[in-house]
């Protein structure tokens, strides 16, 4: 297999695009592609104060050396979550995204959830109770909490995800076996700042498989965490993906042409905007002061209030 | 195993509604439940005039058997379209069709494209170049055409095809991954007859399972065509219905929840009623008086419309 701008030795054939391409050029093309994604969906500028949410994952570190070359300034953020697994998986991550952020002398935001709110997400889970004894459901909830906190509390324009063609497509294909509307109609690589205290959303990685991002880190040398979350296996979305992966296997361009197929349908008209449920979320949470849908306190503050109320119970039972 | 009812010796699971049933509980359910669907999405009455498109498979067949047994008065519509395939799949059906409606002394209309129109659905297929080489394209278009002009001529209330379960979440499924609003909008139990011409279109096997349906027609005795059309392996809804058997295997009752988690969607105002595009549909086809997007001719009659420019254009090269 030869590159088909130069001739030389390819190292990836994408027969979603019918393109093979020799290391120098994937290198290139990976920037191009999302230079253009950015500037398609109309995401930011180079004017923009930027925050990337950094995993210490190929993806979010890949993103970042990305748009450092394209020339963006973008601060980073890396949340602490506590997982160990017997892998120490926070602590590894923590430690890939320090690296690459001292290396490059970039600024990176580090939000400890043990240190700033008393208990790691395994532990919130289970005192909650909440997403039947996993914590990916506590864990999502925890990490937009943080995430749009910080990018509204500094000011930044944009709050950009590393999430892939791959994770975008899995999140759509779930939403669309349960046909949720809210789901559907906000899933997109832009979501605006349309309530009152919401960061603006962008996913600049969205056309670009998990693959073609696993390539780049690799051939690019960056060190990431390659283990995934300790949590992650037998999940819904890993599932999903197994899904789109053979579609893809059977028919190239399956999943690529699944997500922009509905960015289309969306984009002229297919849903009615009435059935955006969470166009109601116009409640400011009584703690932290976060959009929420709920009338007092927001899904993350009210983890803590049960906690409380739990130690008020246990004082009584002490009486 | 046993039946839930009588704690007799089960012949059927049906994991997604965690019940097994004996024999004779199996054969009272199915028609329960088809006419809890006829009622539930007020398909028609008693007093209707009814048409059902009869394949001579298992799932016209047992509807028809079904739709008699709840006392119903449907006749039946038999297409002949010349399907050979080396298994003389359309002499056959016709053959299982005619012996059913015989047995049970009913009126089957039979129409036989190649009397009709001069040539057989893969004669048509070959000359017009429709549906890259596989007759699917113009047979489905073929029947839609026939089915229409008979249920309308006759005066029929209403058009029932024995679309089952899998069939439906098939479909669905296609049409998920290309994201066509048109299709998407209008799939679902009932086919309104909103344009004029058109006749209303009804499944009442739409909430059974496939397995289901031929363990029926099995256990009811009712002989019927096993094997596939020859033009069905490697279709697109064949590969689909895999897909799906796979996320049933995993997760019973994927299919079901996936088709009526749509529907309820649907009725809830997911979609915008502007991204109809066939609500376009209003012309009528200047030769045979069937509605139309088109402003001339529909897509049936352009078929032979193309014949005889054919013949022309090769009477114009002898000269």
């Amino acid at each position: 297999m030869r590159c088909l701008k130069c001739g030389e030795k390819a190292v990836i054939n994408m027969r979603q695009h019918k393109l093979a391409l020799c290391k120098s050029h994937f290198l290139d093309w990976v920037p191009e592609q999302v230079e253009r994604t950015i500037k398609r969906y109309r995401m930011f500028t180079r004017h923009d104060h930027l925050l990337l949410a950094v995993s210490g994952g190929k993806d979010s570190l890949s993103l970042w050396d990305i748009l450092l070359r394209l020339g963006y300034s973008v601060d980073g953020l890396y949340i602490g979550l506590g997982i160990d697994g017997g892998v120490k998986y926070s602590a590894n991550s923590h430690e890939f995204a320090l690296v690459f952020a001292k290396e490059h002398n970039l600024l990176l935001h580090v939000k400890d959830i043990k240190a700033e709110y008393g208990e790691t997400v395994p532990e919130l889970t289970i005192r909650t109770h909440r997403g039947r004894y996993k914590p990916c459901s506590v864990c999502g909830l925890t990490k937009r909490h943080v995430m749009n906190q910080l990018a509204r509390s500094q000011g930044y324009n944009a709050l950009l995800t590393g999430h892939n063609l791959d994770d975008e497509a899995a999140i759509l294909f779930g939403n669309t076996l349960s046909w949720v509307g809210s789901y559907l109609i906000r899933q997109g690589p832009v979501l605006e700042a349309d309530r009152p205290g919401l960061a603006r959303k962008v996913k600049p990685l969205c056309r670009i498989y998990e693959r073609e991002m696993a390539a780049y880190a690799l051939l690019r040398g960056i060190p990431y965490i390659q283990v995934e979350c300790p949590h992650a296996e037998g999940s819904t979305s890993i599932y999903h993906k197994e899904i789109l992966n053979k579609l893809e296997a059977d028919r190239p361009g399956a999943k690529l042409s699944f997500y922009l197929s509905f960015l289309h349908a969306r984009r002229d008209g297919l849903f009615s905007p009435s059935a955006d449920e969470r166009a109601g979320m116009v409640h400011i949470c009584s703690n932290c002061g976060q959009p929420t849908s709920a009338p007092e306190l927001c899904a993350f503050c009210r983890m803590f209030v049960a906690a409380e109320e739990h130690l008020d119970s246990n004082q009584l039972d002490g009486l």
